[in-house]
């Protein structure tokens, strides 16, 4: 089958198709999703060889009935994690933070830029009707935006700034708003914060680490758009989600005492930040990582969030170098990898 | 009157004695402790200039009856910040995060390395007959020790270590302990630790980052220690109070998924640390600073926690100077200073 394959470099490569082992279901990859993580793994980040991608939605054609056979044809995305099922984590039911985990496409495990993968099928959720393939593809990344709410609660009218304005920020942005947040996302200005700002979520445009004036700002003041520079702890809750280790000074600034700092990026190296303001202003710093599949589904079906509008552009799995540079455009969001059996039209080229 | 005075070098310094506004009390200090912060003060922290110091028990000596007569002759603690009374912070009681706050000894204000002080009625407390001078002069980083327990739940018998066997570390140890935790206390070795091994802590030696094997756990395997080399990911919750930035990474390792790593000390300058490691586990970093007076007060009163014998010497004020070098010392805990009129017998010299 045909693969996207990473060994210090990134191509397109042909290997066997995978057989699932038993508990395992086979799944031919409709859409992948490309994502930040992904971007982070060609710079070295977890040392990962092989076959990257975590982000899909696929249909099972192979799973024997000592498996789960009622899976078979069934549309389906797929929890990240492959734990043990054994340990204290598997019991409490946060699998995803399994010490004996696999990690899908990020750590010993095979991803999904291939026109197959396997994966066991209590790792599968079955996508509802109501949910289509270039939204269902969302659900990975949209249930790590809403892990967030998961740890922590959000008091209602909360005022939140979610920095960056990219693939997880906007995903952010609107599942804080859904949870009753008072939401403003700070980003470079352009297609993706007008997008934002057309689902009418307040917006800043930020540059060079100073935040500007819109453009439009006088003629639209109620266009959801704050005019002012934002002063320093103007927020109860940060959302550092630029994917880059300077978010994190910004995030801090920005931030209130007592307030708390969401980091929502993983990014290959250190950062380095001025404790002496953590402690004074009682700061919380909040990892969050991989969320709640059916958490994400739910939000799609009953359509409170928008992601379509999301996706710039499908490649096919054989322009699958080609789409991890097409990245780099700064008006992209989300690249999609279409594995050549699928002859649906393209959202956009 | 005499003052510890730092102006980029630190000094013996004869001052013109305070006079207290209306709203204020003149205080005689009885003894001043040194703390981190201090240290940290003189390293160029906050930039402060002036007399340093902010932990204190002191008599007042006088405060007119329009500002609270009753306050004459009492003996008293102080908190520390300087609170304008009409923000949010303040109204939420919180004017220990008041943006427009001097903090005494530390930001705008003079401290408590001096024979007299001035502090507003408001942020005075009165030390209880049963807490002796000794005790009373803990209050404040025994406060600041205690506000960890009003920031997090402990669930009773999590499992805790606190890193660092220094003055804020035996603080913090005894008052988590009393919270409900089962808690590890991991030291240099040498006094400090077998101080808190005598109070009944756990304690493991640790020596350039690795844990080793105190040399009294074959003989006494019951005696509080923990022998192994503590493993990666080992406790829900690890108290950072080394004051180094090194402490961080130590943290870091030593806690579990979802564990809270809670930073006490402020030193000048940045840490650095690995961020996929707080995403991906999903650790929260807390920043923890000063605390509720009241409540350190009846922790002294109810003789909860162990104080007294964590006063290493007594230096009358004007061997200030030699008292901070004195800190450097392998061995040394609390250092007082205690101002010349005083003429009370040292504890030890």
């Amino acid at each position: 089958m045909k693969t996207l394959f990473f060994d210090g470099s990134l191509s397109v490569r042909e290997v066997e198709k995978p057989r699932p082992t038993p508990g395992e279901a086979l799944i031919e990859v409709i859409y992948a999703g490309i994502c930040g993580t992904d971007r982070q793994i060609l710079q070295g980040y977890s040392g990962f060889h092989g076959i990257p991608g975590h982000e899909f939605v696929g249909r099972v054609v192979e799973c024997d009935d000592a498996s789960g056979g009622e899976w078979r044809d069934k549309r389906v995305v797929g929890e990240i994690n492959i734990a043990c099922g054994q340990c204290d984590w598997c019991r409490r039911g946060l699998g995803r933070h399994c010490a004996h985990r696999s990690v899908m496409g990020i750590i010993n495990r095979p991803g999904c830029f291939a026109e197959y993968l396997t994966l066991p099928v209590a790792n599968l959720h079955e996508v509802p009707p109501e949910v289509p393939d270039e939204a269902a593809v969302f659900t990975e990344p949209l249930a790590a935006a809403a892990e967030i709410l998961e740890q922590m609660p959000i008091a209602p009218a909360t005022r939140i700034a979610v920095l960056g304005s990219g693939r997880l920020g906007l995903l952010v942005a609107q599942v804080l708003r859904d949870g009753g947040g008072e939401v403003t996302v700070l980003g470079r200005g352009g297609p993706k914060l007008d997008l934002a700002k057309s689902w009418g979520l307040q917006t800043v445009t930020i540059s060079s680490g100073a935040h500007e004036i819109p453009s439009q700002a006088h003629e639209s003041p109620e266009a959801g758009t704050i005019s002012a520079r934002l002063p320093a702890k103007s927020f109860s809750v940060v959302v550092e989600a630029t994917g880059s280790p300077a978010g994190l000074d910004e995030a801090l600034r920005l931030v209130e005492p007592r307030g708390t700092v969401v980091m929502k990026s993983t990014f290959h190296g250190d950062a380095h930040f001025d404790t002496a303001k953590l402690v004074v202003d009682e700061i919380t710093l909040l990892g969050s990582r991989c969320g709640n599949f059916s958490v994400a589904l739910k939000l799609l079906r009953q359509g409170r969030v928008k992601v379509e509008e999301m996706v710039s552009r499908v490649f096919p799995l054989a322009a699958g170098v080609d789409a991890f540079k097409y990245l780099s455009e700064p008006s992209c969001l989300k690249v999609l990898l279409a594995p050549g059996i699928y002859t649906r039209p393209l959202i956009a080229s």
